[in-house]
């Protein structure tokens, strides 16, 4: 993997375009009758022709054996060291749901828990409460007021939500109030150096109200915070690869993830048809175009390999209508793999294809986990694709004399 | 290569096990006439049968090119960057005889060699002088006393030993008193800096002494030491993998290099079938198992094609017995290769074979260097194998939210 201030030096700007889409959780294993995974089940005649005439192979988003995060996955993908560049957890859940942190923020992830009569914990998850349940306290505990620091409480999901401090002199180098076990009282938050005692303390005061608020609000009368983290200074692609960017996705943290890259963000809820229309009317003005295909890995988290199969099928045709932009590279692969066997997101390597002019092709025939890996591009680090793109895109000078 | 420190976070503790079996100089090239490797001139119908279900490759132990001794070999497969992680040559030598060497001792590899009447050494290796004359001139050599340091002269074969220093303050930064040429006086041993002056001056003393001792001893009339250390600090496997590991191995060198990484020891001197006898017998106690096949390396360091093709095949019949315990994870694979018609350690890439429930299986039908290369696992460092391994064993979480 190169550094990313030698990509830097040997970048230019040059009309041609890159277009990578991503079908998130694209790898997947054999079903155990046909012997064939999600991608080798689903009939995908343009995408065979693709990887026909391209060069394919197969990635390691981290590392190989180690399962991917959608932040590292992505971060890789952009062409980002995913063990050099990390995102906190407390960012990633803000950039869940769409919030936008602002550079010296401090974000954590939130969990309302039960605690007993002694305040010792009896549910880190407080029996699971609704989404809307959720959505109603983090209302209330809104309303809690901080000196001198404004604070967000943000609904995501069922017990978990998102918080936010915003103010001077705020710093993430304070430890977790989650203790990760049950039957002891929730730590407080204690801070690392002298510098970081002022959010330690905001952090606490927020807590003890919280305490207040959520007395009569039984299972979910406490709250638990971790992973206090601000927005990591990530060159932004433009800066190293001089691309001018733009993501089309729907969901709230990929655009997240494209806008630290410095992405131009492009809505799209309601699939690939609707992200290839919208990259159809954006295609003039940008050079590099992020598509961000969802429901293959919600589909593998169900366990529902029939449904995977499905939404590969549907990108398989749609594709006509991004090769009739015919865009000077194209690379279709996935952030991860996310098995429908294993409900998750996976270590597996994830299949890529690069298509363009320059691109020396193999003899791969179609586009599947067991025919990538005899593709002309081996097995290498995801990050490795984006220099990749680019050389193929004519947009990398020479290395040295 | 991920950081140890990023395993050690996301690492847990399952009750799923992981054997690795490590045929030392499994790699081999082909016999001239039949156009076939050892392996592949092997009947291994067990291994071919494992192959066909598991996912194979290609592992470099240290980089493309790098002949590997038998530490770094051993350390990447057991998880350990050997550029990063390096035993010294003393160390590994006492290692080698099985000596308990302590946190603090400093160990050397040491030559008697034979030197002229002006003290000019005339043979490095004095005419290789036989295991027993060894021992006899070490038994007298171990009777020189040293002013508050103990020391330990210990046979290895013909004119090598093993040379030990105990005591306060002993540092291993001082310099080879071997010269490595003949014709010039042996150097005296030299500290680095004045913290290590002590031990330089021991070790002169002791090499001084040992000249009256040896003078009668012709062409064992001197001796030779380099490749001062001390005990690497290696982060156990328990630490960084949560791993509760057994190694079966019958030679000493094996076996320290497994302690040195924590892993609790078994004896093993007669073979595979008492090997797997053992792993039987201690399966319950342990989640990780290193059992060491070390006779194909003897029998290719010997240069004996049939042999070594010999020995593989034993490995093969006994594999039943390990298969029959059902390990979650199977890794079968080499510290390294050593060709018969090399007669000794070489650079080639040794074949890798991992065998789990969630393997994606590729297409490779038999265990042999040439079907390896086409396997899905691809060319990869043999330090990602444990990683591979623990991802199988369901033993590793996400990297990154």
């Amino acid at each position: 993997m190169i550094p990313l201030e030698e990509i830097r030096q040997i970048s230019v700007v040059s009309p041609s375009k890159i277009v990578m889409l991503v079908i998130d959780g694209l790898g997947g294993l054999p079903d155990v009758k046909t012997g064939k995974t999600e991608l080798e089940t689903a009939r995908t005649p343009y995408l065979d022709q693709l990887a026909k005439k391209g060069v394919c192979g197969l990635i390691d988003p981290v590392s190989p054996g180690i399962t991917p995060g959608s932040g590292p996955g992505h971060l890789a993908l952009f062409g980002y060291d995913p063990l050099k560049f990390t995102i906190g957890r407390g960012v990633l859940e803000a950039l869940g749901i769409g919030f936008e942190l602002k550079k010296n923020d401090v974000a954590a992830r939130g969990n309302f828990c039960t605690v007993d009569g002694k305040g010792l914990i009896t549910d880190r998850r407080a029996g699971r409460i609704t989404t809307d349940k959720c959505t109603e306290l983090c209302t209330l505990l809104s309303r809690i007021k901080l000196q001198g620091v404004k604070s967000f409480v943000l609904p995501v999901k069922e017990h978990r939500f998102s918080f936010v401090l915003r103010g001077e002199g705020l710093a993430a180098e304070i430890s977790d109030t989650d203790p990760q076990k049950t039957g002891v009282v929730p730590y407080l938050a204690k801070y690392t150096k002298i510098t970081t005692k002022h959010t330690a303390d905001t952090v606490n005061d927020f807590i003890n109200k919280s305490k207040g608020v959520l007395a009569k609000h039984h299972p979910a009368n406490m709250i638990l915070l971790r992973g206090f983290s601000k927005l990591p200074h990530i060159p932004s692609m433009n800066d190293i690869y001089k691309l001018t960017p733009a993501a089309i996705a729907g969901y709230p943290m990929y655009k997240g993830l494209a806008k630290l890259v410095g992405m131009k963000i492009f809505n799209a809820d309601s699939g690939i048809q609707e992200e290839l229309k919208i990259l159809n009317d954006c295609y003039a003005k940008h050079d590099f175009f992020y598509v961000h295909v969802k429901h293959a890995d919600s589909a593998g988290e169900d366990g529902d390999f029939e449904r995977k199969v499905k939404v590969i099928e549907q990108v398989d045709s749609a594709l006509p209508k991004l090769l009739n932009l015919k865009p000077e590279v194209i690379i279709i692969t996935g952030d991860h793999s996310t098995p429908a066997s294993l409900k998750g997101h996976s270590w597996h390597p994830v299949p890529v294809l690069l298509y363009s002019q320059w691109c020396r092709h193999d003899k791969v025939k179609e586009f599947s986990e067991s025919a990538c890996i005899s593709g002309g591009l081996g097995r290498l680090p995801a990050a490795d694709i984006m220099p990749l793109a680019m050389a193929n895109a004519l947009k990398l000078t020479k290395f040295g004399a």
